[in-house]
Order: structure tokens, then sequence, then C-alpha cells
């Protein structure tokens, strides 16, 4: 008789409880025998148990090539975490069919929001004049609004299209603007489909004036935003960091909204938590939004969900299709930062 | 020989070149002989001279029945400002077939999109964690995020649906919520007309998750939300107020935000300038906004342009179609503060 | 002790079983004395004994200015019919704050999903692809559709932008293309703030492949498109006449039809019914239908719900919302046929 | 020195110059060398010829095993062809990181587009009206339209939500109902990120009034709708049937159309080309269309586009992003009828 599957369930650093309502655990359960290890990484041992018989694992637990052989049956990884990490052999997984997927997807749509609303925010002001109010130094109607921004009928930015600027797009579309799009990995027919102009980088800063910057750090674009790239922006843009502090030469950032040149947000920074005498403290041309765009607990919710209904998917002999699944050519590209580095973060 | 058509054009609180671009008034001395008084309301005696010949009015210039009957050839009032005031013989005037606008439209996009900045900034926390991230006191991702409201698949209540609520609901569509609406003076079938369900306001407060009040200053609806309304929202709910301060009662909405009941922005305050000691500067709760949800430069540009394309229109014999008319049932109903209370107002 | 008042009720043609339901009878008995004659016209003796009590006239009932003086407490005239009849003193109505409404609105929307709908056969050839289907002459794929459209991307043109234009509008955004609109009544403002891009007739005509007629009948627009005008449009392109055949030169709109120029579709016609040998009957270029495209059971709800929503508005001292209201400019300008001519037109 | 790669172009029964533009030619030679082959199936011997240097194979070239193992340098194979066919050894193509694509995105559209044509024209009758009328039998205005559906506001139903069903769900969106939709493949989670309603096949023909049968035909779908299941569909309903005739038993199809319980229109037939004695010509309650559905020129020009940009990418070493991808999983379970059936098909 066969033995039941088994579930490897490593989801440090995250806590179950963050992600797993107990409807999606029991769920779970009816798919294999849920081995959890909670609290810190997963001890080998406890790994080596499981692995013979694990039909998924889920987590961040490290898997080179001589952990994967002793799987004989692992049909699918679910990092439970938004970016491709280094701990899997993919290769060794794509030649086999065992899925490798992220829950990138469940952050998409609260960053998209997100991001929405700190562009609002760069447009009309509305942090920085409520510092001011408290401060006795409001001014009203349109004095207070001479370089305001409306968005209805703009030119809108985005730096990068897959799962960000996928959902941001349709948040877009009610303003009526023309949407620019830049995305090395993908062709122009791909943004046409979308119904977004594909434009190089240069004319996407010199042509928006309201740019989100939403591409995934890679091998390929650390700092791909200098001081010449910011000086192509016009006078007084709106500027959202959204993605990955290093996607931009982050002192040419900060150096580029203290000119006044950008009117600028972003939610993510060089190093996290920020050290508290870093000096971006005190930069009031930036919002400051401390990793925070992605975590709605509708999310998390979310991360859960995807996480089982592809489990369940692939235990039917369906292919996943919530979460995004790594792609040979690309997985070993993705430079995010762990999950780990920070327990507490999305 | 008949004398050329002459337009009275009596700004003030406005400048002429806040809203009039020299195309526009261009466009203006077309249409008759431009007799412009700047800086103060034109004195009487100018008016005087004008009104037998005059074609339109626009400004705020006070137009009892005696002075209207002295202007015989006058076919429109377009007093440049975003609320009927009391300035004028209404009756009088649309027995006449005198059609008296306002340029509130204008203003319905600017305010559309502040609204929707200010909702997304309430939902997540931006503009408090900004304030918290400068004094050292930040959180990251959900740890910093417990209590965000994600806008996608949640329930909007608009109170009031005229131009505020028209222009705000295309851009809440995306997020593929229910939206709810209540206007006592719209029935049913217009509302469901624009796919908005009409409820009840007890209704709408107890159901809505993200509220926004829309509703201009009446006669009737003086305070219409007080502590026991506020007092029906949900727990944690937003509530943006974007018309004018009258329509709450203004202690239990800054009381309903202190408590956390509701995540709260308010653009507008009983008394504006806002006296420099006013307690509401230091309530941590409510974002503040010295009435700048107006104030675009488009929107300026558009009141010059709304205006001009009016006249033209009637010069030609057609309706106007771009300013709000008065209508002989409400226009005295009315009691937003006018324009000329402070000069920098939108 | 005063006499409760009057509704004269005067439908014919339509039936007041037709368009209201029995609550919206009840409703409107709420309001008043319901005086109704059904089948013919309301014999004079009958109007004028409802006359002096009369706070509502629905129907088409004559209303010189000696009958409308012997009202004394009338509020409005629902006309019950889609267009402005030259039945009213519309200039003695307004003077005296009588509203003078017709329920084109109701109409908008059914003509407009039936506009969209001859519009995609036109471009893809439905029913002319059935028809051959029919005889054996069928050509599958491509070889089926070597003329035929797509409309994602393509070039729209709106020719009149009121009631239909403003409800076909949001059903063609999702197509993504530009929306070209022509309107001598309304300027350009007012066509960009819907998004759309203003443009002169012959350009209109130039860029679009995909054309709505949707003007109304108007004294100033007889025959406006002829064969120059059809000459005008690219090879091919789409062409919808979904307002009133007067608008166009018939025969010239037959011939660009017949030369294959235009794809194209009509709902109205010049003289209706169209006479048993009328030759356009074997147009084969031409997808015919008579005048069906507002005639939805809903819409005919609506009607009923609008003329009784707005009724109850005025009893209650509110300015009507839903139904269209007449504007000296224009009211005796319409040129629309009366649905008098034929007793099952909508 | 290594050869330059090979790109081997086996097209029939497509040609080349239907969907590969004198550009999109241009750029697939930049990638290596065309070896083309046209008016039949390439033979055997010059295909093994092509073989060992093939880079990329373009069409529907039988690749099993035995020849799958001689091409040491493949990665990729696009089949130019709508469907999955069993000409390929999936399995080994996937162990081996060889992609294997088809190009039915580029149909999505266009068949979207003619899905919604299909439904207005069932809901409206105007294929039928348009019959009538030539043979003098029309009836106008609401006497022609007592059993018309409106769309918007109505309940609209999808079967199957793959590619067709997500290019026309945003066309469906303006109609403001609620979209039901049933995929046995997706997770109700992956239904509701669209904002559509995850539900039973049974209850979305109980509760829709607009049904679209967009399911691909598989192994597990055959006959999928039949008499019992039209049988729940309400009265007059509208039924567009827009994928494979053999999702459902046709001749129920047939009769619950002719029986009035749908309004019914297909562009698929179990034989195609229909013969010209069969029966189904002459049924009236049917709009019968010829496969027309994806036959745009557009579409043609968007396989060339989609081929070429996903073998640029894949050159780089980037994952295609723009063809389907076959999945290990499902690739054997599809059953559409090949192209090859017909040569004029899409």
């Amino acid at each position: 008789m066969s033995a039941r599957p088994k579930i490897l369930f490593d989801p440090f650093p995250r806590r179950t409880d963050m992600f797993l309502a107990p409807e999606m655990r029991t769920r779970l359960e009816a798919l294999g025998e849920v081995v959890l290890h909670e609290g810190s990484r997963m001890p080998a041992e406890m790994v080596e148990r499981v692995l013979p018989e694990a039909m998924f694992v889920l987590g961040q637990t490290d898997l080179p090539r001589e952990r994967l052989e002793r799987a004989p049956k692992l049909k699918a990884i679910v990092n439970v975490e938004g970016n491709f990490q280094p701990n899997v052999d993919y290769g060794y997984c794509l030649d086999r069919g065992i899925h490798v997927l992220v829950i990138a997807p469940a952050f998409a749509l609260p960053v998209a929001e997100m991001a929405l609303g700190l562009a609002i925010d760069c447009a009309r002001g509305i942090t920085r004049a409520d510092r001011d109010f408290r401060q006795g130094r409001e001014r009203y109607g349109i004095a207070g609004s001479t370089e305001s921004l409306q968005l209805t009928g703009n030119v809108f930015g985005l730096i990068g299209f897959g799962n960000l600027g996928r959902a941001l797009l349709p948040l877009l579309r009610p303003f009526h603007g023309r949407v620019l799009a830049h995305d090395p990995w993908l062709p122009e027919g791909l943004l046409r489909e979308h119904a977004v102009e594909p434009v190089g980088l240069d004319r996407l800063l010199a042509e928006a004036r309201i740019v989100f910057m939403l591409a995934a750090a890679t091998a390929d674009n650390q700092a791909m935003l200098g001081a010449r790239e910011f000086g192509l922006i016009q006078q007084g843009s709106v500027f959202v960091l959204a993605s990955r502090a290093a996607v931009v030469d982050f002192p040419a950032f900060l150096a580029a909204a203290k000119s006044g040149r950008i009117k600028a947000a972003t939610d993510v920074f060089p190093v996290e938590p920020v050290p508290a005498d870093d000096p971006v403290r005190g930069v009031e041309e930036v919002i400051l939004s401390a990793h925070r765009a992605g975590g709605v607990r509708r999310a998390h919710h979310e991360i859960g969900l995807m996480t089982v209904e592809d489990c369940e998917l692939i235990a039917r002999g369906l292919p996943p299709v919530r979460c995004q699944p790594a792609r040979r050519e690309t997985a070993h590209l993705f430079r995010s930062m762990p999950a780990r580095s920070y327990a507490q973060k999305v």
C-alpha cells in the first residue's frame, strides 16, 4: 500500500497563522499529511525524513540537487515568498516537471492600489500639505496647489510591466491618459496587446508625467535609473518607487526629489529596516513608506489561498494557475531581497 | 444701428489672469465689448452704465430684480464661482430665459481625483506612516499595515451624487466593488441608471467601508452626519469629507476619527482659514487638507473655457452645456460659503 | 378646501399597459387624481374639464397658449414620447417654470446596444454570412472574412453626441480605439470632457472606420450626409444609421452601401412602415432593421418609471432629473417624426 | 566555427504570405537561416536535413521522440496553429526546456468581438429581423422586439475562462451585469481575481441570460451540454457557441434553439465544411457562421508577429510571452480539430 503523500511545510520567516486560514489548512490536509515546522527554518534531519514522500514543499527550504534527488515524488515547491531565491536548483526541477512557484501575484493588487495612492499623493501634495497644516503653514485653494498635477488626461509611464504593471494598468484607465511602458523582457506586441505604448526608457522618462518604477530587481537592472535618467524627467513630474530600491541609484533618486525635479514617493530602501540615523528620514520631498505596499491582510489570505488552490490543481493532474511559475530562463536572474532578512516583511 | 453687445466682467475675488488664458479672452471679445473691473467688486455706477447693453454678466455682481429690469438684453449670468449665491433674483432670470450658471463642473474632476487619493491614503495610512517614519517609529510590511483596507472588492458609499459623485464613480469602477449611493434629491432610477445601488443613509453608513461625503451644503442638510450617524459606520472604515464642512457635525466627525471608528480625511473646515490655535491641527487621526481638492491649474483653465464656450453657444442661439445651470427649485437652497470670504479660495 | 391635483393622462398612441407597471400607476395615483383616456387622443371637452386642476399632463395632448392659460396649476408636461413635438407652446411653459419633458433617455441604452451589435455585424458580416450559409455559399475561416474589420484598436466616429452617443461611448471603451465625435451643438470642451476627440464632420468621415450616425433630426441637419460625404469615408468602413433617416440623403446612403464603400446597417427609413414594394428590401449590402433599436421591454418600463420619478420630484418641489427637458433654444428645432404616425412605433 | 542556426518553416496548411508580413520575415531571418517548404507538409528528407541545426520549428511538422533526438539545438516549436496537436512528443520537449507553442491568443480578441456581436444579434434578433424585412414580414418598434433582451444589467455566463473568456470579459464590463464563470480547470480564486463569480455549470445555466460557450474541446468535455443542460437554461436566453462544436450535443443544441428555449448562434459545426444538404442550413432559429469568428486579417498579422517576437525572446535567452505554451499536464488533452482538415480554416 502506498503511503499518504507528505506536504513539507517550512514557512519561516512567515508564520502559518498569518496566511493560512483554518479552512485553507483543512484543504491542504486533504491533499496529504502536513509536516510543519515553525519559528525557524526546518531542521535538516526533519527535511530529510519527509523528502522521500514529499509531494509538495511549501516554504524556502534549501533544495539543492542532492536533496531533490531524494524527493522522487515531488510535484511542486511553493516558496510562499514573492521572489525567486537562490535556494532551489531550478534546472533540475524544471527538467522533471516539478513546478517552482512564488506567490508574488498575491501582492500585485495591494501594491498597485498603494502605488496609485502614492501617485495621487505626490501629484497633489497630500502628505506634505498635511504636515504644513499641522505647523500652521497651510495654504488654501489654488495658492496651496500651484504645482499640483491632474491625472486625468496626463501621460503615465510604467517601468516594468509584470505583475505590478498589469495590476496597476486598469486603475489608470479611467484617467484616459496615454500609458507608456518599458520592459526589456517583453516585446512590443505584448505591450500593445494590453493597449499601452511600448517606448524606450529614455523616451518614457522624457514624456511621462507620472512615472511608476515597478521593475523587479534582476541581475541586469541594478541602478538602472541614475542621475542621467532622473535628469530626463520633466520638471515636477511624479515618480513612485514601488518595486525594489536596487533598481535606482538611491542617492540620485533622493537628489532628484530634493531638487524639485520629481515629486517622489518610495516604499523601498537600500537597507531595510532603515537605520535610525539615516538622513533619508529628513528628506521632506519624498513620501516615506516602510515596505508597506503589499501589506494588506487580504494579500496574506491570498497567499494561503493561491498556495492551496495550486496544490489542489497539481494533485488533480492539472497545471497550477495562480502562483507565478519559475521559468528556466529567468529564475536565476532575480535579485530581490529574500524575506528572511527581516521577519515582519511582507 | 444697434450697439455692440457688452460683456460685464466682474470676477472679484478671482483675478482674470487666474482663469482666462489670452486665447479665451480673445474669444470672449469676439462676442462683445468686454467691460472689466478687477481687484474689487465692480462699482455700482459702472454696473449701471453697462447693464442696458449687457448680453452677459460674468462674476458675482449683485443682480436684484431692479437691476435686472435695466438689462433687457441680458442672456446669461456666469458667476465664475462654484456655488449659487444669493446675489441674483433667480426667479426673474428664469422666467425670462436668462441663464444663471456656475462653473462648479470645472472642479468635479480634480476633487474626485483628490478624494480617491485621500481614500487610499486613509485606507493604507500613507500620511501617518510617513510621519511615523520621520520620527523613527515606522513599522515594516504587514506589521505596519494591520489595519489597512484593500479597495478592490470593497464596498464604497457615495453621499451625494451630483457633479462630484459622478466624476468619482468611474475612478472607482476598476476596484470592482459594490457602490452604494444616497442622494435625497435623486430618485432610485437615476442612481440605477449609473449602475450604483440606491440606499438609505443609515444603510449606506452601515455597509460601506469607504465612504465619500460629497453632498453640497444646502438648507436641508446642515450637520446631517452627527454622532449617531458616525456610530453606524463599521469600525475602521474610511471617511473622506470632500464637499463642505457644514454637512457634518464637525466635532462629532473629529471624535469618530480620534476613537478609531473612521480613518478620516477632510478638505474642508467649519471656518476657513482655520484659526492658528484650532485644536484640529493636532488631530493625528485626520488627514488635513486646506480646501485644496479643486485647486489644480487645469481646473482654472477649465473655468475660463467653459465660460467662453457657453457664452459662444448662447450667442449662437443654442443652450449652454458646460456650466451648471440654476434650477428654479433649488437655486435658493444652496448654502456653500461664497468665494469672497477668502480671496485665495478656489 | 383645495381640490386634489389632477393628472391628465393621454398616452395615445402608446397604451398605458405598455409602459406603466401597476406599481408605477399606484405611485402616480399617490400624486393626484389620474384622469385617463386611452385608444385615441383625449377629447377636447375632457381636456378642458381637467386643465384647471391639472398638475401634470402626460401625453401628446395639444397645448397651445390658450389651453395653457386655463391650466394655472400645471407644473409639468411629459409627452411620454422620445421627441419634442410642435404640440406645445414651449415658450409659454418655460417662462412659467412648467417643465416640458420627453422620455428619450429611456431609449438611449437599448439603441446604443443595438448600434454596437449592428456595427459588429457590419464589421464581421454576420447577417450576410448567415444568408450565404443558408444558400450553400458560405466560406470558412479567413476566406469568409477577407474584408472583416476588428474593432479593437480601430477609429470610431460618433456623429451626434447627445443621449445616444453618451450611452454608446462606454460600450466602445474596451476596444481601446480613438473615438472622434462631431456635434455642432456642442463645444470642443464638452467633448474633451468625455474623452472623445472633437473633429469636423469631414475629418470624422475621412478618419473613422466605424461611423455611428446618432444625430437627432433637426431643422438644420436634413440630409447632412449626401454623396459627397459618403465619398469621404474610407473604403469598406462601417456605417450604422441609428437615429433618423432624414439626416442622410437616403438614396446616397444606399448607393454608398451598394458600391462597397460602406458596410451599412439602418434602423430607420424615410417612410415607415416601408412600402411593400420599396426596393430597399432587396439591397443585400444593408442590414435592415425596422425601427427596433429602442424596442426592448425594459425601455418601456423605464418610460413609466422616469415619468413617475420626475413627477414625484416635481411634486416635492425638486427639479426633474430623469426625462430630457425642453430647452427654449432648441425645442422648436427637432424634426423627428411623431410617434402617432404608426401606432406600434417605439 | 559554429553553423548559423536554422529555422525549419513548415506552415502548411497555412500559406506564409497569409500571416508573415515581409518585415516579420526579415526579423525571422535575422535569427537564423529560414528553411521553408510551402504548399504541402515538408518532406521527411528535408526535415531530417534541417533538424541537426534547427533552433526553431515553425509549423505542424511531426516531431516524435526519434526526430527530436536528432535536433539537439532545438529551442522552440511554434505550430502556427490555434490548438495543441498530437504531432509532438510534449514530454520529451518539456523535459529539455524546448518550448512548444501555439498561436491561439492571436484569435482570442477577434473571437471575443464576434461572440459579443453574435450575442447582441441573438438578444435583439438582428439577423432574423433582416430576413423578415426582405420578405415583407418586418414588425416595427416594440411589436418587433417583444422578446428582445437588454444586455445592460443582465446576467452573463462564461463556460470556459481561458483565452476567449478573458478576451471577452472586458467587452462585457460596460454592461454592468453579473458575470458568472465555470471552468473545471480553474480554481475559484482565479475567477474571483478576474472579478467574475465562480459557479457550477448547472447554476450558470440556470441563472445566466446570456451564455457564451468558450471551452476548448478536450478529452473530458465532449458533449458536456446535452438536452438536460439546455433544459436548465431560462426560456429565451441567449446562447453563443464560439469554441468547438464537440463540446455540445449538437442535435440537442439545435433542438433547444428550435423550441425557443435559447436564442442561438454558432460559429462551429460537427463537420466542417458543412455538407451541402445538412438540415442545419434550414434552421432559422440559429445564426449560422462558418468558423469565421477568428478570421480577421489583423489576427493573421498577429500570428506572424507573436511567432517572431517569441523566437526573438528565446534567442536572447528569455522566455516566450506571447504564444500559449504547452503545459505537461494538459497538452495531450486538447481535442480541437487540426487546421489541416480544411485548408482555408483559420
